[in-house]
């Protein structure tokens, strides 16, 4: 590496300064910041071979500041959590050498690329040298289990292989086969994320020439519960896209609505309708993006999804009314997604450990009955309510916020009876003998009894969460709810008239 | 009152005199406006309380001019149309105070908070303190009936409560329940608007203690035909949102699109893939949305919603092309939300009026006959479609023109009759017994039937009016017509074939 | 003429001098633009006729630079391609006399217009005198046949003729009628183009009193593959508006967003949940869009549709990585529409000339066989594929990119192993009589397999595409492939249980 250093110092001296580049191109934040003498030839490549990310990265907060300058600002203002970023991060700009080669023992995609031992892939836990708190907070969600969850619970795995897999059919009969690991890795999996392995290396061509890399497999991915080559569970460009790392778009709902959209999970339809969303796209090019805290009114005038689920708020008198969490169902008390009833939200982000009564890793029976001591308690959903109704408050009165999650609680009770009406046609289908239970998902009468929970009572009750009429109507809502009950009836009837 | 506003001049001295605050944050449109002594009081509280609702209104028009200001400017530019605003409201800002304390005696939520009389909510009825001609186009429109419209017309409230109600099933058979007022007020309600009442008073918790305010039913609420508690129709919040009450934001898409939404009413979707909306959504953040009045070419590009439906609209030399208008169907001759059929628009904003010729209260018979006396006539449809038509002809020919609208007459044409297919299929199925038209929305088949007119033709409809071609042929048009089409008639058929 | 211009230049002098209003409204490219005289008079009269285009023209750059200034700048950064543009043209702004005046003789819809010989429309090859090389690499491509492609092979044209033609009920039998040009003209024909013709002159009355215009047939229509009154085919202002005809607005997917949109062509939608979508979304109202050339990483961060499907782009150190084309497939390798299967790209713009091995005018046959003759052989495909690649690597690393087209093939043949599963249900039911093969369009049966190639493996190859998690999954992805196979089943079963 050393040999490599003294050949790019040549080079750099040749060429141009990129650190007296950036002081001209950048107004810098404090002042001209001293890039790592690693990252100058990262960048003196990389601005030939891949100048898109290079150049992002130069307009990023990252490429302005060090962990030193970042330390100093008031409490408040920090946008990093650990007060010991070790030597020698901390007196650079956060570039590319800094980045890519954190904890290298434990990244299997570790190799040598010119001279630098460098990872493929920055996760969640290389993250953490600078930003541990919001790490930390993270590897605990539902978020980061998102891949697990799916896997290890043997209903969500049977629900994936039958939609997926390949379908073969002869005569007037379909043969199912497995899915593969490509399409579910830009269909289910791009969103929960995919596991990342490495297959030993391999040669690739380049424009510089051929290349040894390591060879990694289900990538390129970048689900929120990704399983990193070191280990580590999530990613964190999924809303802070590389290599910007943008906080201004992390809070813009355009972030969400990747992976929150309709039919299964409406929620940027849902805002994009209602009176908060209104106001966004009308008027969110006005505010101010950037600052931390985030200050309610002044900054912003309406929420987007990040002011109610993870963001630092503070009051014009800089008062704090909600700390930032990187956990981003802890301000919720509800799952109202539900797989088939809303419940109470589960204690531990690692779902497939939930076994209701009949023995299903499903935070309900399908008879609606919780399995209880996997859910938060009452006091806790109080708690969770609480914290949330605090932003509500900021703009709505007490009377206006009580009655409004009256309501709420009121439409999941009505779309949970709703599901209960249609699961116990498929229970009498399914007890008569006119559906097969051992698989709930590979039929055509299976698949209207789950529209009904997987698209259209999760889309009343987003609708209601965020008031979005047209959700909660016409457009996946009540309409189609009912609309969808009567063909179920009609299956199942039909199914009775042949007995 | 008085006691308190001793008290609190107090506290004003003691603290900051907000109207400085203001002075200095804000460059007033005039010069420094004068707060009340009572808003002051006002926001002295709400600044901590909900600091968010203060801040916006601090960025409105309301917070940096008076009436008597706002009456200075020339006839054309004026946003405010009574020249005799009552005194003290002339001469201070149109503050929290000045606006929700109008007509205390009509107002069955008025309530003595921290020494002052109060009402919750500030109605159409108050605001045409300032704005009478605005408000009363809007209560005569369909917008101010939309609540009665629902509920007074017995096929209507049908329809709602078949649609929204709690189904029970038991073995296959469906029970229906009627709907709950939560399940509507976040449905058909958001919309059309619910009647507020006032259930006494009661107490709740809130940051500063126990406080007593008016227990409001059905609230929140911002529909557009909301009935108020001081017994007047509407909300003008729905399009100039509390508390900035922009006209920018009233000007935008995003506004009409929180209810004008496919599939019933696919008027922003449509618009979104129109030439207009390609243009909008790629440099409408570029233009003026402010200025009143509002100059074709120079302050925007492109019409919105409002340029055709309400807008003031000037041509660069100053001529008034169309007046402004909040009778939103004021420039509409033909109403293509057809229930079932598309048909000219009605004389009287309350629809609940109009009886058929088989005594329902539908615009047009299930034949397609119009009830031809509760709909302008020949004349009225022509004056308006000339003074639409104005408005194209500032950057379209004559002939372009003429063109557009015989192309919709046709479509108009096509689809009634595409839906008078339909009908005769439910028709048979009727007269033979196949369905029960005693309640024409409670059947698998019927909602085939529906969905041909509510749904598709309708899409076609305004796909038409404003040039979005995919709502007119693959989402939600012609194909969805036809395939739909095909599917009633094997249901029907069907049935057919059981005899 | 001459009298004309005589009269107008006296109307000039009585009123006001439009080049010296140009300069002080306009801050001006280089230097105050002359006009031609002719164009002051359109202008003189059209700002009072139809001010909306007006001024957006002199908004435009059209409005700003001769040919003559256009012509001194460098090479690469030119936006127009013919070095030799004849005089009188090059020394004034480019005009709406300029325009509209162009091969007089070629156009059967030049009138005479107030002096003036005037073509109501601008063709491409009117902008062919300025702009040869987008013209010519416009009119080879599949959008310039667009309308051809539909209407000479057989098998669309009986497509569009089935699902647009008027459906008449007796009993419970449909009789289908032709389709009406007016419904094809707004709905298929929109995007794919109408036949303008002219039918003689005709009197209209304008505000002006009466004129004589030619009578143009299907007008107005902006469809790409238009063929216009001089014979010539297609339409600039799609994706150049008129009449500000910007480069912004072509580079903004809005503008792409008015065709190619779900159900059938998701691209905009898939765009919209790509992870360049959400940083589009979120900061494009920051870059730069109107630099020739387009710099990669310093005037954008992530690519749009014409970044990677038509712009020329170079990388901030000026090295050019792909050119400017106006045929939008000359980057495509693989036809990911699959009217029945994906498949190479034709040779030909003109699709109606493919025969597959049963005669049909399709790029495979019901069974999935390629018509190869007529597809761009393996050579070709690397050669685009290649191509294209050079565009990711500006971000992505060489291995990224690879892997992520090695997903996109398998995505492709998954697809296509389901839609011949569907295709082998179909083919059973025509085989058996339970369907009629004469016309495939006119079933219900048939519509259920239509919509598994025609939406949802279409989906799952634009969501594959280009990254959009939803499209592959819920959103017509793999959920609705799987749901409509059952459904598809369950009805060739229905029909097999009932011989």
């Amino acid at each position: 590496m050393k040999q490599a250093l003294t050949y790019t110092f040549f080079l750099i001296s040749l060429f141009l300064p990129v650190t007296s580049i950036l002081a001209e191109e950048e107004q810098p934040i404090t002042k001209p910041v001293p890039l790592s003498e690693e990252t100058q030839v990262c960048i003196l490549c990389h601005r030939n071979y891949t100048p898109g990310i290079v150049e992002d990265w130069l307009n990023s907060r990252h490429a302005k500041i060090t962990p030193d300058a970042a330390l100093e600002k008031p409490e408040l203002e920090r946008r990093i959590s650990n007060d010991s970023v070790p030597e020698p991060l901390r007196s650079v700009a956060v570039g590319c050498y800094e980045c890519h080669t954190r904890n290298p023992s434990a990244h299997e995609d570790n190799f040598e690329h010119f001279g630098f031992n460098i990872n493929v892939i920055v996760s969640p836990n290389d993250c953490k040298t600078c930003h541990p708190v919001e790490v930390n907070e993270y590897s605990v969600s539902k978020k980061a289990y998102a891949l697990e969850n799916l896997q290890k619970n043997p209903l969500y795995h049977s629900f994936v292989e039958t939609i997926m897999g390949l379908k073969e059919v002869k005569g007037t009969e379909i043969t199912h086969l497995p899915a593969s690991e490509s399409s579910k890795a830009e269909a289910c999996y791009a969103c929960h994320g995919t596991r990342i392995t490495v297959d030993g290396m391999k040669t690739i061509s380049t424009e510089t020439g051929d290349i040894l890399v390591p060879n990694l497999l289900n990538w390129p991915n970048h689900g929120v519960g990704r399983i990193n080559p070191d280990g580590s569970r999530g990613s964190c460009t999924p809303c802070h896209p590389r290599h910007s790392f943008s906080i201004e778009v992390a809070r813009k709902p355009y972030t969400c609505s990747q992976c929150h959209l309709e039919p299964d999970v409406p929620a940027f339809e849902v805002y994009r309708e209602s009176k908060h969303g209104n106001i966004f796209f009308s008027s969110g090019h006005e505010w101010n993006w950037d600052p931390v805290p985030w200050i309610i009114g002044k900054d912003f005038k309406v929420p987007t999804c990040a002011t109610c689920h993870n963001s630092l708020l503070v009051t014009p008198a800089g008062k704090t009314v909600v700390q930032r969490t990187h956990d981003f169902g802890a301000r919720l008390w509800v799952r109202i997604f539900g797989f088939v009833y809303s419940h109470p939200q589960p204690k531990d982000g690692r779902t497939y450990l939930i076994k209701n009564k009949d023995g299903l890793a499903l935070p309900t029976a399908f008879d609606g009955e919780p399995a209880s001591e996997y859910l938060i308690d009452e006091n806790e959903q109080v708690r969770r309510k609480t914290e949330m109704k605090k932003i509500c408050k900021n703009c709505h009165n007490t009377d206006w916020a009580d009655k409004y999650y009256t309501k709420f609680e009121t439409t999941l009770n009505e779309t949970d009876k709703m599901v209960l009406s249609s699961t116990k046609l498929m229970f009498k289908a399914w007890k008569e003998g006119w559906a097969d239970i051992s698989n709930p998902f590979d039929e055509m009468i299976e698949h209207k009894w789950m529209t009904q929970w997987f698209f259209y009572a999760n889309s009343i009750r987003f609708a209601s969460a965020m008031s979005g009429p047209d959700y909660a109507t016409f457009k996946n809502g009540w309409w189609e709810l009912t609309t969808n009950l009567y063909e179920l009836q009609d299956l199942v009837q039909s199914k009775e008239s042949k007995e």
